[in-house]
């Protein structure tokens, strides 16, 4: 199939247009699962109602998440195909942002080429290490019965923190059952990984992680553990939700 | 490509992703366009919205939807990929229950592969007559410059009712402006289609199709003509997306 994508940079829409692009071309590489298509659609979706910007409160959920990753023992960003395919760069730079981090790539809709595809973008951008991709050192999440039980135990298993963004509700309720500290990105504010996970980011993955990694090198520089650890508990996740929901309201209503 | 898709009948989103699983079914099978798979995932955000569940002004719409399609003359079922793939059986039964109506088949991305597809998967479940598809029988929808500008002579062209599920707001603008009477099955409330028609169902068309048979052989036994007329004549449809609307923005607040 050709087809010549031509969207002029004067597109209002061309930011989201750009991002379509990504999850096709992840789709056509291999990266992206049909599935995540969709899902991907139900995101833009979303992220038309809040206004395909980032909120004041998304952006509070941001510093405390930056906070939440340096404060943690054993950090890990968990990484799916649409992540991999709408923000491998700066995703690998947050890793290398977060020194005690590690990678591990878990997939809802699991095929090794998927994996083995992923894994080699992640490389491209300097990744040595990824997890989750070794059968030998899998374990299952207890009380989840999907593909996703399966984890690394060198990985989230053992993780304190788990940075799952675009995460399915019955896995983030599983982990967060096994007592870790949930960070997730969800641009869907009532999904049940937006409801359970600890700091939840209203936002589009692609603004929100460059913004994240400007705030964790911003807190290497200038706060002490004692300020961050502040900030988390100050941090109320109950609130950033409703504020998405009325922004998403709001919006709507005046449409009308 | 081998997947094994395993979700749990038990995971608690599991109509939603069977859903899912339908559109990427159809899209293999050649019946939905790439571009029918991210129209549903932005139908999914809506649903998400709406409680995932049939509203009260959704089912006094489908009521009123029922008696519009039986007080007509001349009703035409318009069909497309992604209604083909999510709901064909229930589809056709919804054609047999109103005995002088006529599927016609209508595609926003034509391909000749894809309405023949379509038009074999309506077949299969007993439909033996499917407008649309006969280049000689085509004329043109004035003020209206996509394919879909294409449209029966002897189906949509000279119907009275048309039922557009899942409709192009040009599309339905365009009908409208020829004094057709206009049905709809759209989750956005806020969509051209959904302001444009006389009777927007703001429901999943999974679970719609199925109710508003329902509640046609419920008015062939129990209601007359007159009984159909009034029923139509007190709805309001700017209400019915209001109260879609108030839903969307209020319960979700309270899901919080």
């Amino acid at each position: 199939m050709t087809r010549e994508v031509t969207i002029p940079p004067t597109h209002p829409r061309y930011a989201s247009l750009m991002n379509r692009e990504k999850i096709v071309s992840g789709y056509k590489n291999g990266l992206v699962a049909l599935e995540g298509l969709i899902a991907h659609g139900r995101g833009e979706c979303f992220d038309y109602l809040v206004g395909e910007q980032t909120t004041e409160s998304a952006k509070l959920a941001i510093n405390t998440a930056a906070a939440q990753l340096l404060v943690s023992e054993y950090p890990v960003i968990s990484v799916n195909g649409n992540v991999a395919a709408l923000c491998p760069e700066s995703l690998c730079y947050l890793h290398r942002s977060v020194h005690k981090s590690m990678m591990e790539i878990n997939l809802f809709y699991y095929t090794k080429e998927r994996e083995e595809k992923i894994s080699a973008e992640l490389k491209k951008y300097g990744v040595d290490k990824v997890l989750g991709t070794n059968p030998k050192n899998l374990v299952k999440i207890p009380e989840l019965e999907s593909n996703r039980r399966w984890v690394d135990g060198s990985g989230i298993f053992r993780a304190d923190t788990v940075f799952v963004p675009l995460e399915d509700g019955d896995r983030t309720l599983a982990l967060k059952k096994m007592g870790k500290s949930i960070i997730t990105v969800d641009l869907n504010p009532i999904s049940r990984t937006s409801l359970a996970a600890d700091i939840t980011i209203v936002d589009n993955v692609i603004r929100a992680i460059p913004l994240l990694i400007e705030r964790i090198l911003y807190h290497k520089k200038n706060s002490s553990d004692y300020d961050l650890q502040q900030l988390i508990k100050r941090f109320d996740n109950k609130k950033g939700l409703k504020d998405a929901l009325s922004i998403m309201s709001n919006n709507n209503v005046n449409r009308l």
